[in-house]
């Protein structure tokens, strides 16, 4: 048996206490002595495990970004146009929810855009999958704007401060049911 | 008769400059001696009218903040709960038409934020008298969520790259249709 906490244990936590002082201070405004600080660890321990805060800010956002790649492609199976908007606004709210945090982050630090840019997909191929299968193929005016809506207005409000106290149930609801109205989606409930 | 420039119209050119400099290399990456080139002026000719960059952000973004400032007032005015919802969502969506380029700073810049959350109002005034309005009174979860989702997605496909391409009569259209949608107000056309 030994004490020493295994090295995965330690990156979990760096990387939510880095999400934490991302949110709090902003990206630009953290640097990585107040992540070590914050984790009672010496910056050579935070070395260990990222060489910059770049590479910090890549890994906090890499599980959500990792989800929303997951829900693209499965979304884009569903053989009904209905399915497809059903499951990619399902899919959509949740993650969003779950990931409110990050979501406030990435709607008010470029800091966090910006690492997220360098990355394979980049958010804009990522806003260009949601959309096209939420607006459908070959489509309008009408559909393009009611897309662009949807989804940047879930995410914004998803993340806003002014709905934090809501809990994750009320939240995702709420926004699934705004969602299907704009989509012309009939009600669930 | 004289050959001078009258002051008005340098700073009048000094601010459209700026914010097209701003909208091209974000607020931060935007020196007052690029402002001065852009211009063809000398750096003393813009310290004339602004003597530091966050005088420039906040004159630049002044009009459209006035603006909001003016169609909140006057929305509120209206007796009906309609006739307050129609009016805000039709000066909104305008506005967010008129201003895209300022509109599009707002959400991807804090170097913007940041200045006119130090003027008189800061945005978190306008957006709670933006949402009451569209909520109403004593509003529960689902009217704040909706009115949440309807502002941000109207202003963030407003100031969308990828509806720049529309011309703004229809950018207006469509941005009112979905707002009437979501507010449950019935189609115009």
């Amino acid at each position: 048996m030994t004490t020493a906490v295994p090295a995965e244990d330690t990156r979990t936590r760096l990387l939510g206490t880095a999400l934490r002082l991302f949110a709090e201070h902003g990206v630009e405004g953290t640097s990585l002595q107040m992540i070590a600080d914050a984790l009672g660890v010496t910056k050579a321990a935070v070395y260990y495990h990222f060489k910059t805060k770049a590479e910090i800010t890549e890994a906090v956002a890499e599980p959500g970004i990792r989800e929303l790649d997951v829900l693209v492609v499965e979304a884009a199976k569903q053989r009904r146009r209905g399915a497809q908007i059903d499951q990619l606004l399902d899919g959509f709210v949740d993650l969003v929810v779950r990931h409110r945090v990050l979501v406030a982050l990435f709607s008010s630090d470029p800091g966090i855009n910006r690492a997220i840019e360098k990355s394979a997909h980049g958010m804009e191929g990522f806003k260009n999958a949601l959309i096209a299968i939420l607006a459908g193929p070959d489509p309008d005016v009408a559909a393009r704007v009611t897309a662009m809506v949807a989804l940047t207005g879930v995410a914004m409000a998803g993340g806003s401060p002014d709905l934090a106290e809501l809990d994750d149930e009320t939240l995702r609801r709420e926004l699934i049911d705004v969602g299907r109205r704009l989509m012309g989606r009939p009600r669930r409930h």
